[in-house]
């Protein structure tokens, strides 16, 4: 990935931000597991565990705190 | 998901942004599994399951941290 | 839950802000599995699994720092 | 747990702050487990399984964070 | 590892400060595991994982967070 | 352990703020299971599970944010 794909942290709005949280969430993984072929074949399965689906859940939950306290809270 | 469902992450009381927190973490898992109908069979099982039950609770718990964060914990 | 569980994050001491932070963990249970019934059933379980012990431990962690910064950590 | 266990969250060195973080970890565990003999059984078993000594060191590490915030990191 | 491998927490860009963040997510398995061809055979197991991917994304995450506030969020 | 091993949350460079996060991981299982010789016995099994080593790395990352606190995050 020498593209980019992370230019600012910074979101138009809280909406935005989460939907950045997601994104920075499926990097994560594809950085660990590059192959998109076998990231397909996984998620075919993670997505009826609802355990994963919970996990994944809380690693979008962690980069949205990031990303919401890089926007200082949608606060002006 | 194109309308808005996170216009803001003020809340009006501490408890109105916990109840902020259950949807984002919810949003969370809509958006790894799309799928309504996959959602609702999944729910029964993860429901009846304490380990699945605690994991929810602990995305709620990060999400919460967030929100309280951005209304500066009901602090005037 | 209509009624008014948590009026605020603001604790009297240290030790009843943890305790705040357990009411937190076991609402966000709550809200997840409304059914009293069904979460005493599931109580009995988990409280002989110590892996769901410490992660409900866990989860009051996150809560209880919450709580511990909206209290400026007990710092006048 | 009527009696006065968490006074302060301040800690006289950052080694005292760490153990305090083991202590609330423990707390936590006793507030979701009240009863000694079963916690005491549970020991026996979690103790030999490195899972779960890993997800305790997690728990302390969430708390010890809090108390070393609380501490102002030990700067004077 | 005696040489050096982080002289510091800037990054250039949000982006570097990710790859940063996967940078230490590593070297947290490395300090544990330091035989690399144990390391080598381990990961053809856990890439084909997915909830050991989204454990791994996990912590990325929570590094991200570390460098995020390390350059203020790239605020300039 | 009556003897110091804490003295100080601050770190020389960002690298022995890691390394110091990694002592504190370890020192967090000590507290909790004291006999070397069966820590000895553990780190045998969990030294090749890739899923208990990820949460170990997730344990250090906790610890790194804290101490990466304490430091200013190495800037001046």
């Amino acid at each position: 990935m020498t593209d980019t794909w992370l230019p600012s942290l910074i979101a138009a709005t809280p909406q935005a931000g989460f939907e950045l949280a997601v994104k920075l969430s499926r990097v994560g993984v594809k950085l660990t597991q590059p192959s998109e072929e076998m990231r397909d074949k996984l998620r075919a399965a993670y997505e009826q565990d609802t355990a994963q689906l919970i996990a994944a859940s809380q690693v979008v939950a962690v980069h949205f705190q990031t990303i919401a306290a890089a926007n200082n809270y949608g606060r002006s």
